[in-house]
């Protein structure tokens, strides 16, 4: 499902169409190393006190299981040749913990596509991203929002 | 506007209440170390593709801005003590680029709290969170939900 070198551009995101990106792991050392510059809570840097702490264990910080849902999205879903960057995202949500050593795969659904109003040189793509353990238990679920840029600008009716 | 080494517990999040966490700055190392590992577009991981892109320059990955904002949401807003995670944010915005050396604020406004209905240790506090640059223009918005255990839970109208 990797864009193997063929650079995808808008007219290449079909809404329902379902995209499996891959999975990642976080160790131990990962997880403390991010936390420690980014997110330095207890349940992310110190494996004692997350141990006796609300779930148990050391949990990644949620923006590096964001961020690790990006790489396969930049390696596998968007392309160089393409993207312009996103708008934004909704309803991010965090639904079950993160832990060291475990696999997660990451699953991208194009739920709609349009042409820019403004920009005739480019589309938004609208993906519902989810994030599963290996039981097949959502842990991460969000919609983002990314410009890509048209193959083919569309020719405004004026020019016909 | 630190915890200063008291801890906060939600009876402290007060509705309406502004917060000024304060300021980050990414250098172009970092903007390249974090997204070589995380999200390795032309735009954030190479200074001369990333001139004659569509930013006109490098610039931080969006969830590099989004992570160092939660480091100063760890240090200055949350309380190792009561804070018991997210289940996520709603309307995440990256409205303007982020680029290296540039300094960048960070104000969190409490848009409301409530006790949960169903664990009587914990409230949820919604936060409204921008982030600034010099000129004063908001490059980043988002509301965040966080879990926080309160100094006295609530007694059951059973028990009284």
């Amino acid at each position: 499902m990797a864009v193997s070198g063929s650079a995808r551009y808008f007219e290449d995101y079909v809404a329902g169409t379902v995209h499996e990106l891959g999975s990642f792991s976080l160790d131990e050392a990962e997880i403390i190393a991010f936390a420690k510059k980014y997110d330095p809570q207890d349940i992310h840097v110190d494996p004692e006190k997350a141990a006796n702490g609300p779930f148990g264990g050391l949990i990644a910080s949620g923006w590096q299981t964001a961020a690790s849902v990006m790489r396969l999205y930049a390696d596998n879903y968007l392309s160089n040749e393409s993207s312009l960057g996103s708008p934004g995202l909704d309803e991010l949500r965090w639904l079950a913990p993160v832990r060291p050593a475990e696999a997660y795969s990451v699953r991208a659904t194009v739920l709609s596509t349009r042409r820019s109003g403004s920009k005739p040189d480019r589309g938004l793509v609208r993906t519902r991203t989810e994030v599963f353990d290996r039981q097949g238990t959502v842990v991460l679920r969000m919609e983002a929002v990314n410009f890509i840029a048209c193959r083919t600008p569309e020719v405004s009716a004026g020019h016909i």
